[in-house]
């Protein structure tokens, strides 16, 4: 936790660089200061085939999940999801001014009961603090 | 809102045409008369890899979840997920016909206290039912 | 019912045999014993884009998302859980072994109040049973 999955118009690729928006989303994670930073993994799925409102090809949209673990109050996620939003949103802006696009965000909570892990990446993060 | 992601195996590209699929699945979701049109994105991912039952190769699937804002009663959602259902199942009489595969489809309500979106379709539909 | 699937980071088929990985899953999901055969459905998709903890390029992630039915209680599905996680870990012992990298696996179910279905290939492993 937390994971960040964007699923986005294949249109998209002419219009915005989504290595640096998947980039863009993990430095905004980062900064909420609520997430571990060894566990912040965003990720983006081309969608080659879609269709959007009245079905006109030139539309696009980029949509994007957000599932964390329990124990954070609506309060704070609400701030986190805020902050996130709006950097990506601004971001965004060029695909706003130059077509008609559709971006959204919304927030999953996984049950803590049902989840498993293992990650060495925390780790990693921590030899270097020490080492570094 | 609505989004309806469709995942399916890659096989499905030999039986099915995945661009008629999508937009069949707009206009269904546009005739059950519940979703604001402008708020319609529905698209397919392609997986690569998959295994399904006993793992025979030639087996398929087409699985698709809908992520819907709250506020449509139960038995709404239930009429329009039919109304969906049905129209999708049938243009996939074909791959039943010629393959063994499993189609299947569910609901998820987003929590509207953590969901947020910028969307500038709405006013380029409303534009043009003023003009057009 | 039930459906997994996996997003991963695209670094990872660079490590790992991702057609091997979903049919070790899907072999973990029919030892657990509670899971019609015919419903089983693993699949994988391929993600490009990511960004991980401080933005490393070389770490990497496998997220599993497993969507079941309701009808189990939380002590089977944790044992399920727990058989399928160690199977899917223990394969990724070497990915491990070779880079940073986050392993991830949630649960969710679905309300069979707004599920739909159709599949023949639980009529095709009968027939197969009774003929084989």
């Amino acid at each position: 936790m937390p994971h960040f999955t964007i699923e986005y118009s294949a249109n998209l690729d002419d219009l915005v660089d989504m290595g640096a928006t998947v980039e863009l989303v993990r430095k905004a994670a980062v900064e909420t200061g609520i997430f571990p930073l060894g566990g912040i993994r965003v990720r983006a799925v081309r969608c080659e085939h879609y269709a959007i409102a009245d079905g006109r090809k030139t539309y696009g949209f980029l949509d994007m999940v957000l599932r964390l673990g329990e124990g954070r109050d609506l309060a704070t996620r609400k701030k986190a999801g805020e902050h996130i939003f709006k950097a990506l949103s601004a971001h965004l802006d060029p695909v706003f001014a130059n077509s008609k696009f559709a971006l959204s965000f919304d927030m999953q909570i996984n049950d803590k009961e049902t989840s498993w892990k293992r990650n060495n990446i925390h780790d990693a993060l921590k030899v270097e603090t020490v080492n570094g």
